[in-house]
This record gives structure tokens, C-alpha cells and sequence, in this order.
């Protein structure tokens, strides 16, 4: 069997080991990689290796930027008390859209037992050590509000629990409840259990 | 509102010019890209250089390879009286791998009215000639079996038509029927029709 040139079969390979790309996926981006103008080909490369050479982990937050501390971090005008702690710094974005303008905590991931990730695999001593040293009013663990994230809060909030009654230190969580724009008739039990659960007293 | 580093934006945007890939997932594999170890990364950089260093398409079949006639092409032990035409060079692959030893003639895509490709986008006038002047028993149109696949397998046969009259050359198609391992209670109208149609004689 004549075989395939090995450059496009190591294209095809590389692009099979990333997140959600199959080897039938992987064949196809190598094949429109190869069809292309070199050009816009060799852009995706030259990305890839600025990316790298450019950006590295915030040793404050963790958050991924080109500067160390990072911009957030190293923003006089950012609120300094309030803390998000996030278990990925993609979510960093998600907040900034909507407003938030006080400092984050990257956890870099969110325990799992099933996966065997444990505490010392986050940053979460180095959360228990921000909040122990920098002057904070309030922490909100900004986990997902899934098994894992629920779980990963818990876990935090135990380890924070010494510092709430040693420094003061409000600990909190993001509000579940109907997501906006939904209708009652179609969520599912667990969401209408949050909001019945967290229902707000309006007068 | 704190920007994203803007290397991560260009990679962001670059990784969702591929098709396929939506913006959140350009942004789950851009960040996948910052996790992994540094090398990791850059080795998937690294293949896309080379592969566009080394890669072209081949003068007489437009299959990829790094050499020019490609392996196939080039290959004396081939059966140079068979000619096999394709959409893609992608599945040059499949044909290998069920034993086809014949040679191929890749179309660089498929006529398409509704995206505006037309004979002359294709390698049509290369098939041609190819016809014209190779000593070919057979020319097998293995477009694809759907509505554009077999709409240009009708427009190549038409313009091979004179020369089945002049050269004895036989133009063929995929059969179409049943797929192997199927179930005729589950397979669709449309595949039970082409079954009975395609019938063979037995005895």
C-alpha cells in the first residue's frame, strides 16, 4: 500500500491529540490545512508559537497573560478586597463582559475524584495564602454549578472556613436559580429547586 | 474592560477560521494550547510548517505528496490501465487501504451550482487530457453518492463520451446497494432503491 506522505500523517496525528478532535476531524483540518494558501497555513503556526512565546501564568492569579503579574493584577484602578476565584482562566472574559472589576483566582482545573485530581493539583494553597495575606472582604467561589464545581467550592470553603472567623472574610457563592430568559414550564427540577431554595425576600 | 492578550486573541481568531470550529471551541483548544507543555504545543506548530514545506500537489493525478509525480504516480508496479477519479485526495487513503492498486485522478472538489463550482474550478480539463493521452481500459467516476457527487459524475461523463466511442476506454461508477452489515428494516428508501436497481444476476 503506497502510504501517505508521513508530514501530512504527523499533521494529522498532532491534531488528533487535541480536545475534541477525532481522527476523522483531525484528517479533514490537515487536508484544509494543505489546500489553503500556504500563507494563511503558516499563520496558524506562527500563532501558536507567539502564544507560547508570548503568554505565561500570572504567579498572583494564574491568570494567563503576556505580563507577570498580569494585567489584572497589575491594575491600581481593580477593586483589591473582592476575590473570584474561577476554575479556568477562560471564564476571566465571561466576567470582565459583564462588569466585574475585582481580582480573580485561577484554580486551573476543579477536584475530581473520578480523575484523580486532587487538592495540591489546583492552586488552592496559594489561594488559602492570598487570602491570609492580601486584605480581602469577600471571596466568591466562582466554581461551575456542577457535581465537580460544587464539590471543588465545598472542599474550598472548609479550607477557608479558619480564615472567615480569623480575618473577617466573607466567603461566598455564585447564585443558582432560573437562568434569565428561561421559561418555568421548561427548565429542568434541579434548576426550579435552586430557585425555590435561594427565592430572594423582595419586601 | 481588561483585554485578552492579544497573541491569544490572534489565536483564538485564527483557530476558528478552520472549519468546523466555532468560536468557543477556537477558544477551548487555544487555551488547550497554553496548558500542554510548551513543546507539545509547538510541535503541532511545527507540523504545520512542514507539512506545507513539503507537500504539493502532484502534475499528473493532483494527489499531495512530497514528491512530484506523487508515490502512486511514480509507482511502476501500479495498474496504468485503471484510472480512478476522486473528489478529494483524502480518499486516496480509503482506496489504498482496500487493496485498489490502479491509479487515480484527484477533481479538487465536486460541481456545485448552488456554491458556484464549476467544470473549470475542477481538474475536469486534466482528466481529460489524461484520458486522451494515457492508454487507460477504465476510468471509474468514484464521486461521491450523493446529489453533487453523482451530478458531476454525469457532467465528466458526458464530456468523456467521445472518447468511450474513440478509445474503447470504459467509463464505470461505484455500486450502488446495500451497505454491508446494514439491515434492510433499518436502511432508507433511497439505499433499498438503489439496491433493487443495482440487482445481479446470480445464476
Amino acid at each position: 500500500m503506497a502510504t501517505r506522505d508521513r508530514t501530512i500523517e504527523n499533521l494529522i496525528e498532532r491534531l488528533g491529540r487535541l480536545p475534541g478532535i477525532g481522527p476523522k476531524t483531525a484528517e479533514r483540518l490537515a487536508f484544509h490545512l494543505l489546500r489553503i494558501e500556504v500563507d494563511e497555513a503558516l499563520q496558524l503556526a506562527r500563532a501558536i508559537e507567539q502564544v507560547r512565546a508570548a503568554v505565561k501564568s500570572c504567579r498572583q492569579c494564574f491568570n494567563l497573560d503576556a505580563q507577570d503579574p498580569c494585567g489584572i493584577c497589575a491594575d491600581a484602578q481593580r477593586d483589591r478586597s473582592m476575590l473570584l476565584v474561577v476554575e479556568d482562566p477562560r471564564e476571566i472574559a465571561r466576567f470582565e463582559g459583564i462588569g466585574y472589576r475585582g481580582l480573580y483566582h485561577v484554580l486551573q482545573g476543579r477536584l475530581s475524584p473520578f480523575e484523580g485530581i486532587r487538592p495540591e493539583d489546583l492552586t488552592a494553597d496559594q489561594l488559602v495564602q492570598r487570602v491570609k495575606q492580601e486584605k480581602l472582604k469577600e471571596v466568591c467561589l466562582a466554581t461551575n454549578p456542577d457535581l465537580e464545581g460544587e464539590g471543588t467550592a465545598r472542599v474550598l470553603a472548609e479550607r477557608l472556613a479558619p480564615l472567615v472567623a480569623q480575618l473577617g472574610v466573607k466567603v461566598t457563592r455564585l447564585a443558582r436559580g432560573l437562568p434569565a430568559g428561561s421559561s418555568i414550564a421548561q427548565v429542568s427540577a434541579s434548576i426550579l429547586a435552586d430557585a425555590i431554595e435561594g427565592r430572594r425576600t423582595l419586601s
